[in-house]
């Protein structure tokens, strides 16, 4: 396996900071880092297995010469550099929404459809969103088992989906209701987030639902090779800092038990079954925080579904910078090399 | 209306407190109000309309002279008690879970079902669960113009649902994490809610799901006179103070367009449309706290119903503390005199 000159692109962010973090904690084969933020952050210095590495500014020129980019910007920044480091020959595995659904272009979980990385034809290969991962790392096992044909999922989304600025907003709203103060702007959030739930995540496009709704059903699609599997999904920010969680209703084509689908998510790549109401054991997000599995449990039938319907309710959980962006993302170069 | 004899058992719980509250704000004709709780409270005093009454013990002969109960105790306490203020002449309003399942017991919404106060044999009514009220008062508008077959609700509760222990737990909480310490104890909470989510409220019973889970099927069946339909429900702790919030799927015998629900719903009692996302306004648990509205929006057509299946998804809030427990219980007492 040969060393690769890496660059992240965004590395003073919170996903950037968290990619590079998991590129040590992997071994990834780096020979040398390049990271690239706004010219604001250009100069300073960031520390990579021990060494300091100056930060560049990233613009096209940075890119020569590098092998691998890892995309941690937003869409704009990403549509603007990421097909000059194409073009310069480095592979980008992008985590904005700038490319996701461009045929030309793999949208990867790889426990999902790692099968797809090898075809990048334009030298791109999208990260899903993150609470799309985070809910498909234990629905396709099912799907695999019984043939999925309709999610019904309610999300349950941390501050972390709004970057750092959204982790100091929440930090900073939790010390003014325990101390008092003015709550004031609350930017990066339209709304006060602490002691509340915002049912609003990305912008309202068609049929009234969010962005960040569509994205479950036309990712999902992408991502599972399900051109016809219908997602109705509602986005809710919560108070919790950076794992997102979701309560999910699978109709399948085929019987499919809880105790069957417990087995089969067991043996799930990238899962863990946490499913134990004897001993009160269910997926939490503080428990899921931090690490890079996706916690699944409270696994049941549907009690709502009609005679003859194959139907399973489940809540899963897991890290919104890790596996939601970071490390799904490392994990894709991680089939580059 | 003659005035009455009001007692309320658990005067010094948060749904206590809150009923004593509603009565004031409300203008109930009480001629003399009786607050009951454990011994350890007899002899302290309460205000109400401006005057100090002494809390009494609840014991039997308590009762001797009460026209109305307001019951604001557990389970246990409900059913020694409310037997005995049943058997001396008093009608009680119940709101714990003893008796919501008995056939000779209505258990009412007054927004939907009045027309079962009247008939009481046993001198109990009982309140709905705080979880069921809030997502029916939307729902059964909907259902008598569309007819309700199915319900797929995801729940996001507030700590008050915990009494004023979950409320004080939750306060306390937040002060550790914004100012550090030892998180300790969580009781009433299994875990550290704030910061975190509890799927998990009541006890686990059959098929897995919990006791508040089993409470929307089975006691909105009784309530909307719909011995049939389906619910599945997964209900979770947030860390909110008061107000409840829900994610619902409804599907329908007869076609059901997020127009015509706009419409229906915003002539429907109890119930206020706030659903412009083009001013982001949508139901929020912060802004439906202290009120006896539930808020309902983010209507719109459900993506994934397979062809031919009306179903709508909608998602509402409301306060737990008032209209899911002690406004409901002061409607159904104001229908009694």
């Amino acid at each position: 396996m040969s060393e690769k000159v890496v660059a992240i692109l965004g590395a003073t962010g919170v996903v950037g900071t968290q990619m590079l973090q998991c590129l040590e904690e992997r071994d990834f084969p780096v020979s040398r880092l390049v990271p690239l933020a706004s010219a604001r952050s250009a100069g300073k210095t960031l520390t990579f297995r021990g060494e300091e590495v100056a930060i560049q500014e990233a613009r096209p020129e940075a890119f020569e010469g590098v092998d691998i980019v890892l995309g941690a910007a937003g869409d704009d920044i990403a549509k603007a550099l990421l097909p000059e480091a194409a073009a310069r020959g480095a592979v980008c595995v992008d985590n904005s929404h700038a490319f996701r659904l461009d045929p030309d272009v793999p949208l990867v979980v790889p426990e999902i459809n790692a099968g797809d990385i090898a075809n990048h034809p334009r030298n791109i290969i999208a990260n899903p969103n993150c609470a799309t991962i985070i809910g498909l790392v234990p629905t396709y096992p099912l799907h695999k088992a019984a043939g999925l044909r309709r999610m019904i999922v309610s999300t349950y989304q941390a501050a972390s989906g709004a970057g750092m600025p959204g982790l100091r907003e929440l930090q900073r709203e939790t010390s003014v209701l325990a101390n008092g103060g003015e709550m004031g702007d609350t930017s990066p959030f339209a709304y006060q987030l602490a002691a509340n739930l915002i049912p609003q995540i990305g912008s309202f496009k068609d049929e009234g639902y969010t962005s960040e709704e569509w994205k479950m059903q036309n990712e999902g699609r992408k991502i599972m090779h399900l051109p016809e599997v219908r997602v109705n999904c509602t986005c809710v920010r919560v108070p919790v800092m950076r794992s997102h969680s979701e309560s999910i209703t699978c109709e399948f084509d085929r019987p499919l038990t809880p105790d069957q689908a417990r087995e089969i998510l067991a043996a799930a790549p990238g899962v863990k079954v946490v499913d134990d109401p004897a001993t009160l054991s269910y997926p939490m997000p503080l428990d899921t925080s931090d690490q890079d599995l996706v916690y699944v449990g409270r696994i049941r039938r549907d009690l709502s579904a009609p005679e003859g319907v194959s139907s399973l309710t489940f809540w899963c959980c897991g890290d919104q910078i890790r596996k939601g962006a970071a490390t799904n993302a490392v994990q894709i170069a991680e089939y580059l090399v």
